[in-house]
């Protein structure tokens, strides 16, 4: 019933990442800026971001891809996103929500709902953000923030159908999915979510794989994947949460001569 | 005169603090957000930046601690702490100011004066910060930015006194007081001054640790006693501010098993 | 006819520096607060960001020098730099521009070209942004995310004497000129591109540099020479761009010792 990730899709997806270097517009909150930037150019892509409403529309349309990270947002910013997801559309760019805390907090969790019907390429989450954006259609169910992925995948997977784009679950288990097919991706390391904004700049690494041509599901995978590993890499070489940061950004630097010897 | 720190209870606070990884609002300036976070991480806490004014209204309720950085103060940012101040207080949430630069800058510090007011569990500054705060009543006598805590120890006992609350001097000596008992901490390195965030990181600290039952003035030490004795050990493994940060996070993570063996 | 980095000049002005310890005043995008903190930090200068407008105007004749880059500019980012920059040259305090992807984005080329007729002390951006500055005069040539600083040199001179400033140019080879004198700088490597901020921070380092009493042209040469050596120093030490960045403040914080040697 589960999809595996096609090794062969995920060697060729890192390499054509890294070809290519999408240049990705990212709307995201405070905490993770600087380190969102840095794993996306240890991916070899080039990060942007720009804020203001003018720009941010005027920059949608030029970048190759768009995250909207709901984290510290305001209303100015939730301006700006409007915008700028809307000139994505318009210029056919693949834009990536991520709703952070998406439940318990009205203002952001209003904003989502509102951003779900402006078609996103993918939506990546945790289980409780992804069962709140679900939750009004599933009957108003609250969300439990001790939720497993495992919980969340019937939410995941209705959301993905519902709304023809692709639901990614951020756990001890992944799972990626467009309601019809699902992907479940294994490993990582506790260690990841003891360090900001390891989930905030997969989201952010969603969309530059999202702007890859060919089987979009199969490189979503590929992305929490890849992120996964790097998590373990990092893991196995240091000593605490702090060495973690730099290791985890060399890992995910050294991936492309991991992925060439396999 | 001067109260020791009582290791029993430091010890005994980390473990409960590790236990019950409080979640802590931070609303902090644009400069130590990932810092902060990541400091908070390190000691099994849950932090949360929450900035646009509902939701820090609706935020500061549900966590357990708020903590106020005046950092980078805008007219917006301080409109969404007041509120935060006003339902941490309602909910009877311990809340911590940060009176980064208040004396030179008169936006901040006028801020500041008004938060006074609204009865904080602490206040963290270093001594030119807490002499400012203390200025008017003590005579209007000008700030002077090389002011050691020595110097500044009477303006915090008066404050704390006045105030009810707990006021914490940060330098080469540590002083903890609330007017009547002062806790002196010594230690740590002059490093800690030359790498951003390590002040504003002990505040969100000291928030979560005011989260704790118990003797709040005994914690608030132990939050200053912990940071310091992380800067130590980061002191001996660096080569230099670069390599102090993520050693720095690393003895942090590791102050658990530092702790069971004393 | 390029003018050579006079080493006396260069050894002399880290130690000026380094014993002065100049306050500037940053204000700067939201993706490298922390790291251009640190970068001055290393370097023994005291940073601080201080954006609200009241604020910012007050703190632009106290700091030494101010830093203004339009990396993530708003419509209140905007209003408080430029009161800033009134401040600082009523104070006669030097103030440096970073004009952060002027060119392809409208609104901050606007706000750029409406800043470079307020006399700022030294220019430093890249190829592409330089020539996007000096673009309507050399015709409304388009600008080309591709050049290098070869292509820049002259849209750089031109510049520069225009408007009796300093204009840096950082690429392969970096160019510092005046109009009439123009220095290049060699070294560095390839992997300061895939950090991000390193060019950002440059910039905050030229606005230290410029605090400095003597030849301008050689201090902010030095600067661009100074962070080249320590991206070099870094790469020999690092396994990817994780490590590179602690690695390169250690080298900043170590160049003191390394000056001294030489």
């Amino acid at each position: 019933m589960l999809e595996q990730i096609n090794t062969t899709i995920k060697s060729k997806a890192l390499q054509q990442l890294q070809r290519q270097h999408p240049l990705i517009h990212c709307m995201t909150n405070d905490v993770v800026q600087t380190f969102t930037a840095n794993v996306l150019l240890a991916f070899g892509c080039s990060p942007a971001m720009v804020i203001e409403p003018e720009e941010a529309e005027q920059f949608a349309a030029i970048a190759n891809g768009l995250l909207v990270n709901v984290g510290t947002l305001t209303t100015d910013r939730q301006y700006a996103m409007r915008l700028a997801v809307h000139s994505a559309n318009k210029a056919n760019k693949p834009w990536v929500l991520d709703p952070v805390a998406a439940g318990p907090l009205t203002f952001r969790t209003r904003f989502c709902h509102e951003l779900l019907s402006l078609k996103p390429a993918a939506i990546r989450g945790n289980a409780s953000e992804i069962m709140a954006l679900a939750g009004e259609s599933l009957g108003g169910k609250g969300v439990d923030s001790l939720n497993t992925t495992d919980d969340a995948l019937p939410a995941a997977q209705f959301l993905a159908e519902k709304l023809a784009t692709i639901v990614a679950i951020s756990g001890e288990t992944d799972y990626i999915t467009d309601g019809t097919r699902t992907i479940a991706v294994t490993g990582g390391h506790p260690l990841m979510t003891r360090v900001v904004g390891t989930g905030c700049a997969l989201s952010a690494v969603v969309a530059a794989f999202c702007t890859l041509a060919g089987d979009r599901l199969q490189h979503v995978a590929t992305a929490c994947a890849l992120m996964k590993q790097a998590g373990e890499t990092a893991t196995q070489h240091c000593h605490g949460t702090g060495s973690f940061i730099p290791e985890f950004l060399d890992a995910i630097y050294q991936l492309n001569d991991d992925q060439e010897n396999k």
